[in-house]
């Protein structure tokens, strides 16, 4: 097996390209990988001078586009192949890596995975997904927020595609799927749910039924799917609670703390509630290819971090497993 | 104005009948109100004896059926009239009181409200409401699950409800109303989001346009309008968040913190996040008639405290208030 070749995207995130670069070199040295930095040529240059890279599998490739502050991600993606984005995402689809990396916006990854390496079979677009509720780190949600205005049939391709992340990244034998809902009873929800449950039911997935919202925290089921539409707004609600939280209880324990062990706790809680902050990156799923996403504010050490996923993902073959799962489901959807 | 008379369901919730004529009878010492209770002969019989009554407004009317253990009590409720919780609502209907109050099931109010009441012209079913998140009190959400797969209409008739509970419960004057919704830009979010933002846009009310689930948090709007599907998932994930920052909390803290300040803040942290438990009970909403819902594990602090919400609903005329608004909306919808 030849060594694990992945492109990092130089030029996205809060800390690019310092932090990126310096990941992208520590994971060159650490975990018997090649990374291919790609960004625009003087600030990579700078950045790589000031690192230690003598006899590391480290190159660069030039990005001779750039996004422009202000210029929407997504729309910018599709109009400059040589941003650092697109131009890292293309060389996997030219076969000369075998993943990518970035910690830029959401949009711009999505636009880039989906305009040069495209989606799994049946796969329409991009799916959202993760663990994004700390204290349950191995109950992958979704969809997150890529797909809002869900058919009931995407859910079973959820179930598949969180049953195969499951088991990649949890380490989960045969993992449970729960369909969120508004009860635990068979029966229970919108025409949507109700569809989706017999859907799931005859899927062959290890389907355990209807989960409520106190089931995520209490992480009941590996998977659990959901239109985009409740994940985003249960994301972000996440995220307002975090920050609500952290600011009654810098008030709340003032007095009692010191100012060190209130601040790192308020932080911790924070970081609990604050989806994808405190989650590593992984990979975007429903593509067909392996692109690494990772949250703006990653340092060198998320960017390390994601590396080593996206190696554990090429390794176990994480695309060739969601395609044999995807095609196993389909069979059990109507109109197949 | 004659003085307010209530009845009180003295056989639901945890606490019952003990805590819940406890607090009928200190709502009839300091409120000014006259306090009607309703349970079964011996066991209110018992709890009135141990307390002093002479000369309080308290009378009891006896409710000779009761609500079996086991038994599903939305179904109990229509079979059994003269079950507490039936009997309490129907004194309302016949006139010989202003308000009922129960700490019973959710679902033996709702059908029992909705059976005695029946709901305001236009609207199908109560309508689950209030403030659930504590750091923003002046929040309310509504529905909370009672009308699961609404249609888009149904999100008007909820802002005109809310606009009126904010004024009469929250001193606001003009509320601001908000739509759930997976972005702030009109024209996000699903087919059902597309449509309610249409509606609410026209229709008189203050509608500041799509609040995030960032925003709820936040206090963003002074009324949040959703399908109860998204609702009751958000109340519960909340609860079940709260389970789990209290057992974080409280592994965390524990070397920390002296063992009284780490339970109580613990609570704390529990009681913020768990709806229902940390706010008062209020009116259940879209029901031609006050109906005040507690929490069942209210005790008499928190009788005494529903029994002053439905005496201020009384006063400020709070059922004539909502049914003029919801006839003005209405004339905003379509087919009407």
């Amino acid at each position: 097996m030849s060594k694990f070749k992945i492109t990092i995207d130089a030029m996205g995130g809060d800390y690019a390209p310092s932090e990126i670069i310096k990941g992208a070199v520590e994971g060159a040295k650490e975990l018997d990988i090649e990374a291919i930095i790609v960004g625009l040529k003087e600030p990579v240059e700078v950045e790589l001078a000031k690192l230690d890279t003598a006899g590391l599998p480290v190159s660069v490739v030039e990005a001779t586009q750039q996004i422009a502050d202000g210029e929407a991600p997504a729309i910018a993606v599709m109009r400059k192949p040589n941003s650092s984005v697109a131009l890292a995402t293309r060389l996997v689809k030219e076969g000369k890596a075998d993943a990518t990396l970035s910690a830029g916006s959401t949009g711009a990854c999505m636009v880039s995975a989906f305009q040069y390496l495209g989606t799994l079979p049946g796969i329409e677009r991009p799916v959202a997904g993760g663990a994004f509720f700390r204290l349950a780190p191995d109950t992958v949600i979704l969809d997150l927020g890529a797909n809002v205005g869900c058919q009931p049939y995407q859910t079973v391709e959820f179930a598949a595609i969180g049953s195969v992340y499951a088991k990649t990244f949890h380490g989960v034998d045969n993992p449970t799927i729960g369909l969120l809902n508004v009860g635990a009873e068979e029966g229970k929800g919108n025409d949507f749910s109700k569809e989706a449950y017999n859907l799931l039911k005859n899927s062959g997935l290890n389907f355990i039924g209807n989960v409520e919202g106190l089931d995520i925290p209490a992480g009941k089921a590996n998977v659990v799917v959901t239109d985009g539409f409740v994940g985003n707004i249960l994301t972000k609600f996440c995220e307002g609670i975090g920050q609500s939280m952290m600011g009654w209880f810098l008030k709340e324990m003032k007095d009692k703390l010191s100012p060190e062990d209130l601040q790192s706790t308020a932080n911790k809680i924070y970081g609990i509630l604050s989806p994808g902050m405190s989650m590593g990156g992984g990979p975007l799923l429903g593509v067909d290819g392996l692109f690494g996403i990772t949250h703006g504010r990653s340092k060198a050490q998320q960017i390390v971090g994601t590396i080593k996923q996206m190696k554990h993902a090429w390794e176990t073959g994480f695309i060739n497993n969601l395609r044999a799962e995807l095609a196993k489901i389909k069979k059990t959807l109507p109109d197949s």
